[in-house]
């Protein structure tokens, strides 16, 4: 009988968090499972990995047997520490999540779920990003599912070298879920703002606060699509290069410097 | 008279960083500075924001004179924070660096000289990151006029909506400098490894190493252009769609997946 692929789950909220536990569990039914996840919430640390500080690794249990790894470090580290280090045999798959709140437009860029997945690429490994949307009640069981529909797709036909999934699951009834959308990552500001407080001692402090701005209207942006019932699929990768501009400059800026040493 | 330009500079070395220095005094020539900055070492904290803590900001002195303001946070912290509070007017220029070390090929993702320029342009504001090849003896003074010429450039003619400029400078002498090239992101990867040693109580700790191999030998590469002697420059931007597989996925998987919720 052909083993079992071995899927490694990680998250950024931690590996005691609900969404992590529902997804693992979904998919136990067809696959071994490695967790290795941060032991503490990770949001919004970006692609962050330790290299100043050692990382430490500790057996995480739960109802009495062994569930995963907690190591004290980003999600990126998580899945870096996993792969090189800690698991006997690489896995097939990588699936980060499942978040607790979508990773979309511009919060791709600070997403440490999208980060375990993006590490998970650079080490050669197919990798999926799968978020439900903020609710405060959240109910993973219908993302859970989405994300066994494209975890077997995906180790059946792999993906392009350095192509990571990124999945977002509208939290609406799985009956009103109108099908999948295949998007862009949609353009969008933060309006941030910043609460300026004295602490018992008198001194400022300033804590992050704010909302997002979509700028974009498009069918094909992700956000859109979640905001009309369907799940969101971008295909992302991490070659930031913004090739038009660079076309363009190699027109118009070309002899353009002289440097002056 | 017309009043000179504020250019925000921020970093991930820290704020007492010779390459922070080395830019800061460069721009003083032309233009007001105001200094954002994490207070320790930043380094592949990639595009982290603190959502989850305050962030705390204090006055920072050089020579018993204000140099800036010191962040206890992320690179993308720092940026946010000047912006969006501490600064008084708004930058018409944000300036990361110059790091001790290039930020090209994948480690572009790690970069939190890059985040800072990142968020910058999130912001609206036209930014450009800059960093130096690491010596054991670094001299920052030639990617400092790098820097001015590009800072000029730039403050006159803009760049488009969501561009960064990743400008990286061999560590050669600057007459050795043979010229300037648009490029793009090489592809690479870490061949990680992590030395596994195990504390005073005998516990396991876990530290990475490794080294990058290049995957790309095009002359337009960031990374090649820099060994042949010339001031790497990529245009950047944060939208991480893969466009190609994007359309291929539109043809070959749309209604692949019949969704069983």
């Amino acid at each position: 009988m052909k083993k079992k692929p071995l899927i490694l789950v990680s998250n950024d909220d931690g590996i005691d968090a609900p969404g992590l536990y529902t997804l693992v569990r979904a998919l136990k039914r067809f696959a071994r499972v490695a967790v290795v996840a941060p032991s503490i919430q990770q949001s919004a640390v970006g692609h962050a990995i330790t290299v100043r500080t050692p990382l430490r690794a500790y057996k995480f249990h739960r109802n009495g047997t062994l569930f995963g790894y907690a190591v004290d470090g980003t999600p990126a580290d998580c899945v870096k520490l996993g792969i090189r280090t800690l698991l006997k045999e690489a896995p097939a798959l990588v699936i980060s999540g499942i978040n607790d709140g979508l990773n979309t437009a511009v919060n791709v860029i600070y997403s440490g779920t999208v980060s375990a997945a993006t590490e998970g690429t650079i080490l050669g490994i197919p990798s999926i990003s799968v978020s439900l949307e903020y609710t405060k009640s959240p109910n993973f069981d219908t993302a859970a599912k989405v994300a066994v529909m494209f975890a077997k797709f995906v180790l059946q036909n792999g993906l392009p070298e350095d192509t990571i999934l990124n999945v977002n699951v509208p939290a609406i009834p799985a009956g009103k879920i109108k099908g999948i959308r295949y998007t862009r990552q949609g353009r969008s500001r933060w309006d941030d703002e910043f609460y300026q407080r004295k602490d018992p001692k008198n001194k400022d402090y300033f804590w992050l606060a704010g909302k997002m701005r979509i700028l974009d209207r498009g069918e094909d942006v992700d956000q859109i699509a979640l905001k009309s019932g369907y799940v969101s699929v971008t295909p992302i990768h991490f070659d930031l290069t913004h090739y038009q501009f660079l076309e363009m400059m190699r027109v118009e800026w070309d002899g353009k410097f002289k440097l002056k040493l």
